[in-house]
């Protein structure tokens, strides 16, 4: 008999090669037919692998990102299958599950394959699938390995096969396909009800230029045809909401190639958006006890030598800047703090002081290789909504819940009520690993966890996830299409007190170190703006989008009295404009639709006549005849109970 | 006999070899007693040269620019042959007028100099003066030149006159001193009636480095001892108002030698400042309908080659930056003004849609050698109040006009009152050297020409000064010293859209090139902010100044209502602090008068009493005992009176 401990502590007995399968089973037999992969002492296992020892063991179904991960990984299997089927003498490579779904890259030989060909790969895979074939493992010595795809004149899974040591090596059958592979399956075939190839994209083999280019399928699979349905609804929305389509329709950013690739030209509508978030922030921050400072695009190489980042990140950024003489090397920031440690070393200071924040909307630069660059979301050169909190150990938990507040305040007020952190802690078993005292550490994380919990956060905690000079907390916020985006990082820091020095007057009268809190709510506003895009389809929050309003006079006899409605909104801070054309009011009314304008406000002979407005909402309801002051204060009260006051 | 004409038109005769004192004599016994130099056709006189043919003459007094130069060129005489006297064996180099006195090479030999040696110069070269010795030039042959000064062992003078053509080469003697000279001097030495040495520092021979090193002797010489007094008021007064200590003093910008020279870090107080003057700016441009946008610190190469900017500049400016593949090279932004043509490219205009008015506070990166870096006033990096208007050539003259009434509204509300302007057009005889049209240029021209003239500007017209691209205006104050700064230039340009081809379509569907204005009040942030500092001697304007009051409450008993009177000024908007140091309520005022705070609020027994505070200007200046709301009011309506509403 060997003794399973089950994820809620509690032990069970079960005969020595008993299979995760039958411990789900001796649950609940609902529970059985869910199961999909297991974990074993830290392993993932086959449902069926016989258990020969005592160990805790975790069963995963399609809920779960590690049931998930069989699931798709089962389905490149199934698809390879297909593939193979369908375009003889092709050569398999790798076929992992990802974030969304799987791949497998093949080199196809003489064949192609594009768009069209996907229903019949799909047709095939289900057919398949349909057969509910079990998906085996089995060992197999290095000679048979390599012997199989010599024959079959495949180098890659041959060179792959050299690398591993005789006796770790299996493959895995299902109905006519075998596969090397480590495992991780789901019980079989049948479970997958929906199979779609999404697209195809070249790929080196093993990520390098040098070597072949090979077609990389992807795919994704559901045990339900719903879940495909929803899954493909929810990409189509993204397409139409992805924010490099919608920051070119609402013209807020474009990209020349002349002034670089993954730098941003910010338009006049996206750069008074910006600025609209900056004030907020900065607002909130004034309220909050930080003070903005204002530091160069550059700093000298010694700098960065100081701060550390130059011996870490040097070869792989930016390249310094020459002066003509060549007696000085300057380096593109790519951080504000070493910055801000430089202007807390203007002065001495003292602990009643403290703490000191520096805050700066400070433009960094980081090298990204031309492939990786995405719209906002992955560019060169971005603007951190930064600043660095120098305070006393003592003062760190009262800082760190601050620091919640404001992060919290700010992403409830643009509409991210569904967040969630992840706070990175050391690994107790190496202190080596970690610069500053044993004693700090410990008051940090419990600050960050103590400051967590009360302010409500849905939190888990990743032990030895810490950076080596300060534990942190991340933020994630799901956007309304259900992705997970991280955002900002508050990031304890040991490090660069002690690397530049910092100092403050104790009460003792000794010099002691600071400890440094960056954080950035936003994370970077490229980003944020991006996520934001991307989060409200463009239908921004009413305080922060570009126009608020539209004057739509019916026709040219009105554009005077169209003219006073303006001014009048305009002297209530309301951001409007008049579309004077010469077009019909339907087409006017169109066009503020597309442009996702919150009002249409439509003047003609009735409202001309009693002073009055027509107000209609972006989406058609008609909020019939206002005054312009009932319409500014409408605005107002919706702006307020969006915007809560801070603190 | 000879016909003179004078500067105002009118033809006098002359005896041949008449000399200009014989003309100033002519005209009346004041000016003859006044004039000390003198323009005989383009080309600058003795008073005692004899005039042998028909021509122009001007008379200069030491009312004019020109009378200085003479006046101090000839002082240089004196001084050195003090040093000639005091020194014995010394070599003289060069001795020119500069823009406040002169300066003279000297190679001191065995000899040093310091300051303390200074008051036996001048008293030796007064001496000299009061001797009354005429200015006296004479011809020499180069061969007698070079035997001179052979004779004295003085290599320098000889390297000068090796490069001099026989024929050209005069002495100028007075007393019983000669030096190599070309002329420009006052009638004799006994017009100089004070004398003073200011300082000494190295210079090389020649200006390169490679060459002997020598001491350059700075002096300055009046007419009259109480303009002597008044200078060295003044220098003292500048001293105390040097932007670089009321900087440090008021803790508004640092430089850190490790984030790089030239590279200023902005303190709390300094970017507070800096926003204020920015949001200023902001505001009164989003009335005269720019929009602002906001571009990378960085562009490809290929941006500023096609800009012209690189083979003109790139060698002497920060070198390209490369990537870690070497595939890619960037330059730090050296102008706003590229970036923004790639912006007006995002998409095609019709011209009625122009002036598209691009605003940006933009920070550019140009690089100066070490020894030219001078606070915020010769700087590395900096941040540009920078737009570029775009618009049809019939635009240009309204669009001129407003620049000119924003720039004179931004100038006023800072204080400055005294400012004039330069206008530079074309040199008519080289047309070749132009790009643009004939038609487009005379546009251009009576365009800022009609525009000053308009706006009652006190201006002068250069003819040849314009840049091949297009004429501009330059603005110049003179701050409360009386000393003159360059500031913003309102710069047409006909070359930029023709190299970013840039286009409009006209009213005749055709396209056109748009004509760009380049403008920025300010000129840069951190310049003006020196400019604004040494005008003001850091009183700034109240609108503008980091702290507008601050609460002193007279001892600790009345803090809390101290804090009440803070947060009641708070919402009036009103920049305050509490000086809650256990200190006297003397020194405490002593620190607030020190630290330039427009208003001591002093709080006491009697105020808490009544609810009201006791306010003291900075000054001194008892205003008495007030409410809150009555000194809140008075705040607004002083801060109303400066910044008058713009348009």
């Amino acid at each position: 008999m060997i003794k399973i401990t089950l994820p809620d502590g509690t032990v069970k007995e079960f005969a020595k090669g008993s299979t995760p399968m039958d411990v789900a089973q001796s649950i609940s037999s609902g529970l059985a037919r869910n199961v999909i992969s297991a974990k074993f002492n830290d392993t993932i296992v086959e449902t069926v692998t016989p258990l020969n020892e005592d160990g805790h063991l975790t069963l995963y179904t399609w809920n779960e990102k590690e049931g998930k991960k069989a699931f798709w990984h089962s389905s490149s299997h199934i698809v390879a299958q297909a593939l193979e089927e369908l375009y003889p003498r092709i050569k398999l490579t790798i076929g992992p599950a990802i974030e969304n779904g799987f791949y497998y890259d093949v080199d196809f030989g003489e064949h192609t394959i594009s768009e069209k060909d996907f229903p019949a790969i799909e047709k095939r895979a289900l057919e398949i699938a349909r057969g509910k074939h079990d998906f085996k493992m089995h060992p197999v010595s290095k000679t048979d390995a390599l012997s199989l795809y010599k024959e079959q004149g495949n180098e890659y899974k041959v060179e792959l096969i050299e690398n591993l040591d005789d006796g770790t090596i299996t493959f895995c059958d299902h109905d006519t396909f075998t596969d090397l592979c480590r495992g991780g399956h789901i019980p079989n075939t049948g479970i997958v009800k929906a199979i779609k190839i999404l697209n195809v994209a070249g790929a080196y083999w093993r990520g390098d230029e040098n070597k072949p280019q090979l077609t990389r399928v992807y795919g994704i699979s559901f045990p339900k045809q719903k879940l495909l349905k929803e899954y493909l609804e929810m990409l189509e929305e993204a397409k139409q909401r992805d924010h490099r389509k919608l920051g070119r329709e609402l013209e807020l950013f474009t990209f020349s190639q002349k002034v670089g690739q993954g730098l941003p030209l910010w338009l006049p509508k996206g750069a008074a958006l910006r600025e609209r978030l900056e004030s907020f922030l900065k607002k909130a921050q004034k309220k909050a006890g930080y003070e903005m400072v204002a530091t160069p695009h550059i700093g000298s190489k010694e700098l960065y030598v100081t701060s550390g980042h130059y011996e870490k990140y040097g070869a792989d950024s930016f390249q310094p800047i020459h002066t003509p003489k060549d007696d000085e090397e300057f380096l593109l920031k790519p951080m504000n703090c070493p910055h801000h440690c430089e202007i807390y070393k203007t002065r001495p200071f003292s602990y009643r002081e403290l703490p000191k924040r520096y805050a700066e909307f400070g433009t960094v630069y980081r090298y990204e290789q031309s492939g990786e660059l995405h719209g906002l979301t992955r560019v060169r050169g971005f603007t951190q909504d930064d600043a660095h909190i120098f305070c006393t150990p003592d003062q760190l938990d009262q800082e760190f819940k601050n620091v919640i507040d404001l992060s919290l305040y700010v992403l409830r007020s643009l509409g991210f009520d569904n967040f969630t952190a992840q706070v990175s802690i050391r690994d107790l078993d190496s202190p080596e690993k970690y610069i500053g005292s044993v004693n700090n550490w410990e008051k940090a994380e419990n600050a960050i966890i103590n400051a967590a919990t009360e302010k409500g956060l849905d939190f888990v905690i990743e032990k030895g996830e810490a950076a080596f000079y300060g534990p942190k907390l991340d933020f994630m916020v799901k956007d309304a299409l259900g992705r997970q985006w991280q955002l900002g990082t508050i990031q304890v820091d040991y490090n660069l007190p002690e690397r530049f020095d910092l100092t403050y007057k104790g009460s003792d009268n000794d010099l002691h170190r600071p400890v440094m809190i960056h954080r950035a709510p936003f994370g970077s506003m490229e980003r944020f703006i991006a996520l934001l895009l991307e989060h409200t389809g463009g239908n921004f929050p009413l305080w922060l989008i570009p126009e608020q309003a539209i004057v739509l006079p019916v026709s040219e006899k009105h554009e005077k009295y169209a003219e006073k409605v303006l001014s009048s909104l305009e002297n209530n801070e309301i951001r409007a404009q008049i579309d004077a054309r010469n077009e019909t009011i339907g087409k006017k009314i169109r066009e503020a639709e597309m442009n996702k304008i919150p009002f249409m406000i439509i003047v003609g002979e009735n409202e001309e006549g009693t002073d009055t407005i027509s107000v209609r909402r972006h989406g058609g309801e008609d909020l019939g005849s206002l005054t312009t002051k009932e319409f500014s204060d409408l605005v107002s009260s919706e702006i307020n109970s969006t915007l809560k006051s801070f603190f």
